[in-house]
């Protein structure tokens, strides 16, 4: 917050595109506290004095906010060690009271059973007051008990000033360490976080608010920063975003002023867009009155510490919402999304069955009856053809293994020959990828499972839609839209994530 | 919300002083539900219809938001007994599942046994990573048992739009329902709900705004309605409130937009007030640079299904937090508080004494020893005396029950000399009852104890200090200044509720 918030500022921003709340480094030493408590003798280093005001504020029956307040500021000022020792005192030394658990479910466990049979009899404990409010009573201490020692201490820092913010800081440090270390009593203070941070971040304690060019310099800082799809270039670009034919929404929760949770971004068109450059670059808005489609085509979050809590799912339903009522001729709802993992698996499945044909070769099978023998074909023999002649020089590989040196390097794009060689390829991959590969039920692309837990449908695939570096690195240069359709939303979504049926498109290639 | 939102609307409601959110009476009857699961030949009443929309939502593994929507425009719509009848069915048919409960805990007693011992030893469970997964999973998966059934509709119905309002709304007709029916499984249910709301109405979720006669009708009417100590009579009344060297802020809620759910009214002063006639009524307002006092004359909440959860609290430390950045001339911070506990518990105490003393003069005691046998001496001899003589007619009663026929009239304020009279005694058992009359460790008065928990001392009492006929009924027109301290606030607030000690200022008469 002591940066100068002046559009100087952005413009910094986006040449070193720094993180605004990266670790310090190196860590400025707190000053020890001034406490009794603590042998003054022994000289106590950063940690262990955040650890300290960690101790204080969960031993009070309601912690003291000044306490809260030095844990605070002494965390923010650690380094990465430091602030991963505190983590794991917090997760161990506070844990669940096991000892008291035992206690409780043992009288739980005596009083139940006098109450006997089957799951409730409210009728019968309504008729015997005493005996019932005895076992609610005692309900209510389990689930007490069963809080880990920490969760005071994670309630009271949420509602403290700058808390939340802090508690985000906190999981994705926690997130960070579960890298290194997946210990269970880490994973437990995760989830335990996690659950609270859902609670708190409750659509009902968020509000939606348009980001525009007049906002602060502060807040637009931030949608620079943050922007994770498509990187914002420059101030024209930022402005551009921001006006005529766009639409920009964040959502925000009253204890982090001035900086959205996650934000979206919408292009107002005539018809569902092919290319995220007729998006961000080439054709000039049109008038706003003739836009047909609104068009999704960035969604970033800016908490990694919020991570695996749907925020955008309530985002783009309010959006549409706001949008349908403001713009009645916008009829059509949909994305143009990137495809993060498709070159990842497509690489690996490549990988894989070159490995296997190796092995078979080896193994004494014919050449010519290898392609026969491979578990899946992945291209089709025209398909190879074309690849093969798209090749200068020849080298007696097998189709699968030119395509893999090729994609390799991501220079293919830029030759027409080899480009027009790999779409029909590239492109039928890719719906197989969206629509068939999947991981525990759920779409293993992870854009394609937030949009089709949300409720679209796989509308279309886009050949060239990004060509970036990163486009083609990510998905080929591919792009997929997924389209809401106002009247299946709520059947998709349900339909999706009970069976995991994903509904696409009958025109999808 | 249909209501017009005209400052008429306003000049209306000052009459009327109608409840915005009161039940609809007669109910009109909501259109059955067109849902094959009932029996169409049974056409289902009013509450039956709701309780499906119940059903529904909570037989999903996420209720869908449509039966939502119609559980709450149905429970809306319903009458009180409708209301009770889905209140008795959400408390007792979706209680918490005792079956799986002792599953549940069965397999976590045998699991825990084996890692036997005290209380935690993570360092233990952390190489035994297998075990300690399961302990960690099963503790979660026992404090989700321990849920009741309802909790996920609740936590559904507070993501959806005007969700959290109902829910308020539920409550209060919840707490009503527990007025005529002390029920265990509905006092579980209002347990569980308030929990629920605390976490939700966390300050972290709130935001203050400063209300203004620029604000929208819709919002100064609710500030009409609302105003429960001072009751506003006219706009200029109002006008004033919001004007120069007087502030008024609210906490609102996301969810909840355009009506605060908790407001205070201040009033800037060159030092603390002694009536509240100065405040409302006499004294044009100082230049605001010249003010050294911010006097917090009203606190209201608006949502009786609030009742029990402290929002006035944060409210009152970010008012006052604010005011010091924006006032620095402003040194003190106080209130000037009603009694509203004072009449009915001194009418008490002078009742039981009479009575008392009836029965000791049966028994035989001598008359002229009965004063002495009083097991409390209420009023002194002179205080006595000084009744005696303002009274007209000698009926040769004692002078407790001259003092009781006296107070069960609040005709005496008009006397000069019966005022005159009371003012000793009464000064003094006030000063008593605010500080030295508790129930269970806390202050017998409801505002005392508000005040003293969060950090204020009594400073100062103030005769004839609300002359209206409630502020003579409710306290013999005493009012009372509750004085923050900044440097004192969480000293005193935290001795107060961990010893119940009453900090008073050493000139409390």
């Amino acid at each position: 917050m002591t940066r100068s918030h002046t559009p100087k500022s952005l413009a910094v921003l986006l040449r070193a595109r720094m993180h605004p709340d990266s670790i310090p480094s190196p860590p400025p030493a707190p000053s020890p506290p001034a406490s009794p408590e603590l042998d003054p003798s022994a000289r106590p280093a950063a940690a262990s004095s955040v650890r300290h005001w960690l101790h204080a504020s969960i031993a009070a029956a309601s912690p003291p906010p000044a306490a809260l307040e030095c844990f605070s500021d002494g965390y923010r000022s650690l380094d990465r060690g430091g602030r991963h020792e505190i983590l794991r005192s917090l997760a161990t030394d506070y844990d669940v009271p096991r000892a008291r658990v035992r206690d409780l479910m043992r009288q739980y466990v005596s009083v139940s059973a006098t109450g006997e049979g089957g799951d409730e009899q409210p009728g019968a404990e309504r008729e015997e007051g005493g005996a019932a409010s005895a076992l609610y009573r005692m309900e209510r201490g389990l689930r007490d008990a069963l809080r880990p020692k920490y969760a005071g201490f994670l309630e009271a820092m949420n509602a403290q000033p700058g808390g939340l913010k802090l508690l985000a800081v906190i999981r994705a440090d926690l997130l960070a360490l579960l890298g290194e270390e997946n210990a269970p009593v880490l994973r437990a203070l995760d989830g335990y976080l996690k659950e609270k941070l859902v609670t708190w971040l409750s659509p009902a304690a968020l509000a939606l608010h348009q980001i525009t060019w007049d906002d602060p310099a502060s807040l637009l800082e931030k949608i620079v920063a943050y922007e994770a799809v498509h990187p914002i270039r420059n101030l024209i670009d930022l402005k551009r975003r921001l006006g005529v034919g766009r639409r920009c929404f964040g959502y925000f929760h009253p204890a982090i002023p001035g900086e959205p949770l996650i934000f979206i971004e919408v292009a107002l068109l005539k018809d569902m867009a092919t290319s995220i450059q007729e998006v961000l670059l080439d054709v000039p808005p049109i008038a706003e009155c003739e836009a047909k489609c609104a068009l999704f085509y960035s969604i970033s979050s800016t908490q990694p510490g919020l991570s695996g809590i749907n925020l955008g799912k309530f985002l783009l339903k309010r959006v549409i919402d706001m949008l349908r009522k403001d713009m009645p001729s916008v009829q059509i709802f949909a994305t143009l999304s990137p495809i993060p993992g498709f070159m990842q698996w497509l690489l690996a499945k490549l990988a894989s069955q070159i490995k296997l044909a190796e092995t078979e070769m080896q193994e004494g099978n014919s050449i010519e009856g290898a392609s026969s023998t491979f578990r899946e074909s992945i291209l089709f023999p025209e398909e190879e053809k074309m690849i093969h002649s798209a090749i200068d020089q020849v080298n007696g590989k097998q189709g699968i293994e030119l395509l893999q040196d090729i994609l390799k390097s991501s220079q293919w794009a830029k030759s027409d020959k080899l480009s027009a060689a790999l779409k029909s390829p590239l492109m039928r991959l890719c719906v197989r990828y969206l629509t068939r590969e999947t991981i525990r039920g759920k779409a293993l692309d992870a854009v394609a499972n937030f949009h089709l837990q949300n409720g679209a449908m796989v509308e279309r695939i886009n050949w060239m839609a990004d060509q970036s570096e990163k486009g083609i690195e990510q998905s080929g240069g591919i792009m997929v839209n997924y389209l809401y359709r106002l009247e299946n939303i709520e059947e998709y979504a349900s339909s999706y994530s009970a069976t995991g049926i994903i509904h696409t498109s009958p025109n999808l290639s």
